[in-house]
């Protein structure tokens, strides 16, 4: 909640390839669903945070999300961009463009992988990045919004 | 606190140029010392997490206490290893050379500043990295380890 | 108008995080909006050119664009693929593909720029290149179509 | 046909700039159009092979078929991703993810191509790569399907 | 015009090996002389633009002439520095230490040419840049310039 | 079976470090030895193709035979250059030189293999390339020849 | 002197492999121990400046004693880092952080030696650089800090 | 003086762009005049040292002067070849023909501007380098030649 | 001769630093001087060749000179342009603009030097080269004119 | 015994990480401790060595320990510098001043391990170099030094 | 001798320029032949080595010799490859193939030679490397198989 | 002749797809065959020259022949290396090795083609090059022969 008595309000994004979460492969992502996941989230974080989700594998869609957003006034964005991050430069400009700060996530640690996905062109536009925690990068992005949002006023 | 009833025992290590923290540049770290700065996370966190701290800007003494740590069982290290995690390979050895898992922390968002302060050498030899969220960097990174270590059991 | 008589059909097409010209920074882009900038140059232009305007932030949408007026025959195209210009091979193949010329336009300099933005893989596919003008850069594009088409014969 | 004696199920996708296969530049397509090559080519696999098609601009929309094809356990997958061959990492990434084997095809020989049209992104994440027939090579990505498949047994 | 009702002062500066525009190869540049195209435009531009013209293949004499037209405190400055845009970091200095805004003019789409032409040195000490247009990229600059001046001030 | 009624010749040429196929490694290359698969080969294509063969492991010998195969006319050529493929020029040169057409082939999908081996200097001086197919990569390349004798007519 | 009528306090420190000087070698440092020399300097300039000397091998003792000579207000510092010149991110960030001016100096051309060694990361950190005078390099570094610390005033 | 009871004899050289000394920029090179500094130096070092001047924006003109200085015997020469310092092997290749021993000398820290001007192409056939304390480098490399003259005997 | 009866017009240009041939270096240039070479050489080539001579440290000079020689008609170039021949695409330009074939020599054979010294931008706007035969280099390329100027009828 | 009937004195030095060798790993290192391999190898070579042993992870105790072992006039070092062979600039010049013969060696073969760790900055500076033969590298070092010395005199 | 007490069967291979070891330069190899050389280590070695001697200057030739080798189930190579170390992938394939271990060995520290003599594509197809120390970089490599054939087991 | 009234013994060597001179593309090489054009020259240069020809496309076969060449104790050789100049540094080596001068000669100006034929590995260990005369390349060098060996003396 911030000091308005609002709750702030959240968006996550995941890029391409990320619409299976909690589908397959549960010994990375454990065998609870998304929706499960999330609507954990928003049990644990209901008191400050208002939660939603958005999902696509087009880089246009995200890009245009992004502006919904800024346009709606979200306090925050958290984003996964998936393999958009090392390639789109497009995404890196509109995240510059809006308002709202933006946290980038990734569950695997990127910095360890083969070099192509050791650079991501949308850090530069990010406030933080968070890699390499599994599904635990999306919670520690959530628990640091309140602190962000404070210090940035 | 861990399964056994013991409290996780974790070490913050800043490496070179990092003695400073809360002794100066205010607007960047605040107006409290390291030491009062710890004296609160221990507070926050003394159900689960016992805390220690150690900061050199000797590339040898850092290697040295990685060493020391792994022979006293520490159950996790937070490192931010400063200008050396660009340039040493010889840290990056010590971390893969050694049993607790290791969170790599920056203050900054290093991944938007210049070009050589891009790629961490040690990021390879860490489980995951939390970059940019100033002091609440290291914060998160402690609020990372239970789940961490009941994830890799 | 072209010899037949008949006025010369122009397409300006925007690309990525270009569709907010004329509604944000006005000291960049003035106080006029993007509807209210193209009727001025509609008037300006009446006589010899038939201007229309197409803007996506979709990588495929520009692509089928493309398309679509190389099937409708338009006389010339001016596009300002913003970050696509960097990053899109795709956009390029069809440029190469289809018949009317096309007029690459930025709105800043991008050759003063960073690195990443100095070079623009769709010039090779472009008659030629206008950048840095402002808004500007647009209507010079269109003063050059009359005699640019004329050579071509 | 597979040994249950069920057709072998196959999808052709063609990437960006494609979709005018059989209806221009019969120099180097042949004056047939695709429609009819298809037929042509369902004819003479029609004891083995069920044969679909599909073609998009949109590096989203191509994903968003991998996936489905995913899920409707087809058997085999050819792939033309035409310039995203060389840009995206997303692709690449859902080829990765998904069950069907892909075989990557050209029409020409990407690699007596410019220096940018050398190195494909997805040939990492396909069984095999035929570049340099025309739309013969579909064809012989075609014949080596049921091969691929009793051997991947 | 200027808004001082005085005609605003242009200077053309072609850089090496552009002496014979007008002489040779006149399916290039015309049958007309440089003189008759500067005749044309002066003409053409007559209510609102002085023009005057200087060429030399002097790398020190093109860098004396912008300190002379900065003395005499011309208005605009249109420049084609050929092959020393890509190699004369001592012409760059010039115009970064000049008043009068430049623009960089080029009779071919140098970002269309050999790699060693794609990357213009003065390109970051000018106001803009036109190419590809052949001799029409000087009117275009031309008619830029009362924009321009309008807008900076 | 060419419009003459002669069979093509053609001749699969297999360069250093490829001499032991079907003589090890059956995991890879079957239990056949090359000796019974090219006799299969010689039977499946009776009616159209006349095979033959050539292996060695020295760079002047393949060029010698690329020549020999040159004065005796040969229709077309199979070549699997190994790891000449990547650095021999003379062998590149030497198929430039030759008036049949060449087919790259490799067993492995060189392309998803380490750094030195996804360019092949020989490509650009082949018609196409099939790789990754295993041993049916040849099979392939066999069966892609009437078809490519055709079209070049 | 300064105005104050203070002398000023000025550090020379020597870096890895600078311990010798005077020692051996004369031909390069001349027969003088680096005791006499300091000695002669402190003499020369004994009005103006207080000269203290340190060396050390380690890159760690190196920053350690830039900051006391911070934390002392040391009025300038000379370095000469030698190879840490090249290498150590972590002196120039240490350079970065404290308030008095640094002079890099060289022994030796670095710029006429080999490439590893022409590039120094501290210069950028560092007020100027003095290289190839030999030991009168410190010399020409002594003289030069009046006038810097009036300039910079 | 020389130890023959003669004055040395030096020029300072100023490469392109560097007339305007004293001239401009108050801020950076002081209020006095190119000239009245030049006065002043010739009296502070007038019992050893005779100092000439000479500026060109024409690299063939400093590579002429600096053979008429050879000609003339003259001692020694300081040059500041401004943009010239990183684009002319022809004035590299001067310095090394001619016998009189030249200082490079810039009036900014060369070493921590952008990429292209940290590499000089000259400092390879010059004795030493001076970079970075603005007029006052020429002063230091005035004061270092008796030294550097007694040294090279 | 050539085929008129006409004795073939050649000018040698020799660019930055060549204008001492024959004055120092006698190890290197013989005790002759380039007038008694030249001399030399016109006798042994008198029934042949018209030789001239020009020589400039100025790149625009030997630019200018270019020109000159192609509205004069001569026959062919010998072109010397020393280290312009590493730095100079202008040099290049105006070999590429005038219509006399121009032979590239050098002295040393530049291929057998460092780096930076052994990739000649204008050798591409060259007929041919010789390098590394001393002044023999230059009498092999007048020998060369007769046979060159016959194949190119 | 060299011929003075004076054993050869051998220092091995170990850099970062190698201070546990014997330790652990005993796959790859044995189950002796590294207490117990020397005191084989001085029983080995007790009639013509006297081997001494040093480690330190810390680069500054490596360059003193080696200008000690100059300063006591020892015969041979044996080295190997862990991951400071391929960072430390500083170690290699340490190396290049003292005057006792350095041997290279590495436990695994560093030439087969990952991009960073092929190219040794010491290599240089040493005689010679075995990698890949475990401890029994150490021990071939050992056994080359007699006929080292023997060369060198 | 080997545990069946059966002596270890060792070939040395020599490639490219090293058949005239023993014949030529004996200031770098000394006076004895390369027979006499051999002869003395059969000697010294007569217990457990039964060594054989090959050389060629044709790359097809070494790979030949290598697949004999594997054939008649050598215990172990020597392969000093010479300058195809640098350049033939066929080689290291060739290795990489065959059974026997094969130690790399080199006469003169390559590491410290010109940069194209640093890195040896074979390498990482051998177990270890020996390079610096003249002919007896052979002889260690000698001394070192009956270790390295009892650990592998 | 040489000065003991011995005709000069050279030999012309010729790489990799170089048999063919004089059979084909009479366009390039003439109509004469390379015995034809032999005899020609041998009859030329009959009173100085005694000029040998080898050819082949073997590497290893060139190497040989230099050194059988080396042990006849030819005078010079003249080399055109084909597709080898570009990749084989063992040729180079045996350049290096042997006693007769070598002139590097090739049929086309090389430094005017593709970036891979632009670096020749050989010409470090040539004398001099000569390249772009077509078969008169062969001939200048036979020419330059007797200077150049007379100045070598």
């Amino acid at each position: 909640m911030d000091i308005t008595g609002r709750r702030i309000r959240v968006e996550i994004i995941n890029g391409p390839n990320l619409q299976r979460i909690g589908r397959r492969e549960p010994e990375i992502y454990g065998t609870r669903s998304m929706e499960d996941w999330l609507a954990e989230q928003r049990t644990a974080f209901s008191d400050s945070l208002e939660i939603t989700y958005f999902q696509s594998n087009h880089e246009g869609a995200l890009i245009d999300r992004l502006y919904t957003l800024d346009d709606e006034h979200v306090d925050a964005i958290i984003l996964n961009a998936g393999a958009y991050s090392h390639t789109s430069l497009a995404l890196a400009d509109a995240l510059r463009a809006i308002t709202p700060p933006t946290l980038e996530v990734h569950i695997s640690n990127i910095y360890a992988r083969e070099e192509q996905r050791r650079h991501s062109l949308i850090s530069e536009a990010c406030v933080g990045v968070i890699a390499g925690f599994g599904l635990d990068s999306y919670r520690l992005a959530l628990a640091s919004i309140p602190t962000l949002l404070q210090q940035s006023k």
